[in-house]
């Protein structure tokens, strides 16, 4: 049994949701979410600090309303401050999920780093697991079960 | 021809939708539902009792609405009641169509247990059947074809 | 050069559109169409009689507006008189583009069928011809090239 | 290093967005775009001048808003009048991004043409560089970084 960090970090644009979302003429207004993320975390929920980032300031009610109604929490972080951030919660008690060509570089100082399936190729050669599923289909779902099965006393 | 089960049961996300749904920033405001699954049911719904169940109570609404408008009944069944609505209709009356990681162990007790190509591979694994078609995309009517070539003195 | 039929024949669900629509609490509210298409029957609609059919009552008035823009007709022809719509057109008159289970046996009839890569699989075996893209992603573009090649005297 | 070109002129359908919109009874109401591209004009909007055009005059003020929000530049413009437009910008100054049919013959005129994965095949086949990613999954993004290694003084 590896040692566990306390924080489980997830970016929530192309690994929550798959990524997309829709523009009316007035702006953003929806985004595409999956369903079996909510089970993935509802498995390791006791056992982590889970937490929410995102970069995206014009969708972020939108992030935030599905994050809140999963129970969770999430924060606004802009990219430029996505390192200090993780950074302050000390980088070797943090698995970190993402997907940009930013998160490539967070993955090289984090204790643990997993990115969906359809990652930006920069953060798939950065990553320490990459899951089998594309974001919004089931990546954070892939993603639970692998840190059950690594850090925990639980096989599925 | 084997001897036919009386009920057929189907999930709703990830089976009758393609599992992914819309937020705005209020909500669950829209799921995906494809096109050719209403022609699958038809062809079986003289042969079958078709029910429908879902553990998402957000999206419920929603949910109902489609399956409504089909022409079938929806229950609202939590994931940690779905093995026990089961069993109370009796297991081997039952083929069951689902996704999910949690359906991989309702799977192993129900008489013939479908998985939409695109399932969790917790279910994948389990299942008796697995469609050709993605969820959304046919995945119904593939099961619909299947259970009629099999149960049914039909042939397409 | 074969002789031209006078009708090219389009159903709209899983053709025109990719099949999929959004569910809300309150029913059918969207439906997803694609870019090319309406550039494929601009190259083609001074040769043909482009006309539009759709079994989708509920969703009638979405399919009806995105056909209305483009400048073509559409009728609302239940799946039972599909065929007989298009023999009140002389079958050997009619190229028709078509995608679901009931289609497969209009495809046995009509001078020349084609169908969508993404087509049920009783339709594609008895396709004339089935498109490189998929449906909402060209799939009638390409349908209208191929058109253009075997019966007008132009080349791409 | 090869001489840098002034503009980046980008089509948005199908290139910025995934090429797919969102009809309800009313009409054309949403389209669908994705998280990296903003990521990638930013790496290379001080060394270009980007600009956006679109021949979807029913959408236009869909994709004005996205582009707006991103903080670029877009003009209406048909596509019988596409090569002109491009043409009064100079041919051997424009880098462009297109997937129609007509980019086509376009992509024969300009300095560099560029077409994401999921292009007509048309503009696949004249294009100099085919993106890996799809629209709406990372093309604009995945266009940027190979401009950037190819024009400036910057790899990643």
């Amino acid at each position: 049994m590896t040692n566990k960090p306390k924080y489980f970090v997830l970016d929530v644009d192309g690994v929550l949701s798959t990524g997309q979302f829709l523009y009316s003429d007035e702006g953003k207004v929806y985004k595409v979410f999956g369903a079996h993320d909510s089970d993935g975390l509802n498995l390791i929920k006791d056992s982590f600090n889970i937490m929410f980032i995102t970069a995206d300031k014009r969708g972020f009610e939108i992030s935030k309303k599905r994050v809140s109604d999963m129970g969770y929490e999430i924060s606004l972080v802009p990219s430029s401050e996505r390192m200090s951030f993780i950074e302050s919660l000390n980088f070797m008690e943090v698995i970190f999920m993402g997907d940009s060509y930013y998160d490539a570089e967070v993955f090289n100082h984090v204790n643990y780093a997993i990115a969906p399936k359809n990652a930006r190729a920069e953060a798939l050669n950065n990553a320490d697991y990459v899951t089998e599923s594309k974001a919004g289909e089931g990546a954070v779902m892939d993603a639970c079960i692998h840190i059950m099965k690594k850090y925990l006393d639980k096989h599925n």
